[in-house]
């Protein structure tokens, strides 16, 4: 249950035979009105795949009646050809519906430079089959969830009820390339709350910046990634603003957290809490190049409360803050205490999967938490052979 | 033969017992004059070690009587004390040697936070062993070289002879937080020409900018990172500036490639050249974000040819150029021609060490080089128990 939750919406997911395993692997979600309300943000990457380039164009009206998505290629750096297969992909799946294609988003995610004649012809040989199978009970959500994993190694689903009568349901997938966002994530999100596209787009920018924009497992970007959401207005419950935005950032949290906790070979999902900075975006700044530290990620691995490596990598911002005032505290020891040795850094368990990182820059009182993971074997091992 | 090849200078390394391991941990370095210039660089980390607030202010004046480095810790974050401890060490060689404690550069290498009441005793006790062992012959330098070893898995040396009667040696350690600079990197490079200060200053500034600073082993900055220079103006040759600085960036350029040959864990070194930029900050920023991205390191560990994610990496830059016109080749292979799929990937060969990739932006004729390493089991393993 997921996309499918909210009224007003028939999903499915169906093999295409992208991928060399057999596995489903091209979704679709339909939204059946009365609304047809659409908003999206995508990857900050200058370099995009083609359905990237496509949906941009499609979501600037502020309507949405399907989404489109395969896994087993994305479509990137694959020229005029490429984008041509987006365009028709939008054109079969519009005319089986007999809607625009102009209201058609594209999602791909595989590997870069995968994007033939072969590779159209398997998806536009299968729309048929994708709005045949197409299901407004829980089996089509779930259909279209499994149908866009692609390392991830189970489907990421959550639903946000409200008592007004609405209903929120999302989908996503991404295990690597997460830095928002990269491997790839992609993100369907559908309500039927009765919501006009410009607060859908407000509500999906205030969701996103606290809760996707701050996952970066791996500092990677990806050329592909989309959150989309989709209002059909079939509870015919015109939901407030504040409330709706409240459940939705609620709701990608989660997502982003589910996505967390299955990126590529991690043991450990970190949360780095930076507090009483002088600006939130100096607190992100902060976290941001913690979590890009592979010297404090593969410590963390070995389960090594190696606190220097933390004010290394801040050391290299521009963050107000003394370097030599800071607190850091790991998994709730205080372990560096005004920029020198604090409590024994042997009462550090880092064992638990979940880890906190804390770091007090005694400068103002804003505060905020960016999501990583460890740098493990496994995670060399899964990148060191994606494409073979 | 390194830092005791020029004239004037004579080094030493001792045991202080700061390695658990027994191996030499305390170097000497003393420039006998005529003249004692000195220039140093320092790490741009604003998370700074002890060693290095002092040696800042020690070369302020452009006079480098004595350079005194240990392995072993790196006296960083350890407050007050730990600065008090370099400062007596500086004080200690200064009374052995009957020079200004203020012409005593400190450098320091090893675990952050390490820098106790035990680690003073052992340097200070020590310091006369170091002032005893000194030699200028090829067994002091050799033996300096030594001594500043961490993790690196033999010493780094390098020598230049110019014709018109002056010669360059330098000594070099780092394996890990390359980027300048982390783990530690610490140089130390003599000279016999007769030079002023400025003229040191200048020479080690354009020498150090396209050779350590272009080195990004592991993305990861450090905290103690010192590149020092001596002339003792032994030769009695003023050398010329422009032959000195050529000579100077070579020997630099040398032991940087030392540096990169024996990074943590590496299986590839990998230039990253960056031709027909706009500007060379443009191919800098460039090849940096290509060199950060862990999942084409890990590609590379794996004699993947994923170029795809040479283009997702630079597609995260701001730098002048149209991602969907640019060629990727890597080992000589054009594996991404205007953004699209070029010659088969199969051919590309990345068994050999050495690996080339090539980025032409096609905007202007700036060009510059990275050097970094591929991501490997070996480097998680080594920093995941550096600690223990």
């Amino acid at each position: 249950m997921s996309v499918t939750r909210p009224a007003g919406f028939r999903a499915s997911g169906v093999v295409a035979r992208l991928k060399s395993t057999g596995a489903p692997d091209l979704a679709l979600v339909v939204n059946e009105g009365p609304r047809n309300s659409g908003a999206a943000v995508f990857t900050s990457n200058r370099a995009k795949a083609n359905p990237v380039i496509w949906s941009e164009q499609v979501v600037k009206d502020g309507m949405i009646e399907a989404v489109i998505l395969n896994s087993g290629g994305a479509n990137c750096f694959t020229g005029a050809f490429g984008f041509q297969t987006t365009h028709a992909t939008a054109e079969a799946v519009a005319a089986a519906l007999e809607i625009s294609a102009s209201d058609v988003l594209v999602c791909s995610t595989g590997l870069i430079g995968v994007g033939d004649q072969v590779f159209r012809d398997k998806i536009l040989d299968t729309v048929p089959a994708a709005v045949a199978a197409l299901s407004a009970e829980n089996a089509g959500g779930a259909a279209a969830a499994a149908a866009i994993m692609t390392t991830d190694t189970h489907p990421k689903e959550a639903v946000a009820e409200s008592p007004a009568g609405w209903s929120i349901g999302g989908m996503a997938k991404g295990a690597g390339m997460l830095a928002p966002g990269l491997a790839t994530m992609l993100v369907v999100i559908t309500t039927d709350a009765d919501l006009e596209p410009e607060v859908l787009d407000r509500a999906l920018r205030a969701a996103t910046r606290v809760t996707f924009d701050r996952v970066d497992s791996d500092g990677c970007m990806s050329t592909n990634d989309t959150v989309a959401l989709l209002a059909s207005g079939a509870s015919g419950v015109a939901a407030d603003e504040a409330e709706f935005t409240e459940a939705l950032t609620a709701l990608c949290r989660d997502l982003a957290l589910q996505l967390q906790g299955d990126a590529e070979g991690a043991s450990h999902d970190i949360a780095i809490e930076v507090v009483n900075a002088a600006s939130e975006d100096d607190a992100v700044v902060v976290g941001r190049a913690v979590s890009r530290s592979n010297l404090l990620k593969a410590a963390i691995f070995g389960n090594d409360p190696n606190w220097g490596r933390v004010l290394a990598a801040l050391g290299t911002t521009d963050a107000a803050f003394d370097p030599y005032a800071i607190d850091v505290s790991m998994n709730g020891v205080m372990v560096c205490r005004a920029g020198e040795p604090g409590d024994d850094r042997e009462l550090v368990d880092l064992t638990p999967r979940a880890c906190t990182i804390l770091i007090d820059l005694k400068e103002g009182d804003a505060s905020a938490t960016i999501w990583t993971n460890d740098l493990t074997h496994d995670y060399v091992h899964e990148n060191s052979a994606y494409a073979s």
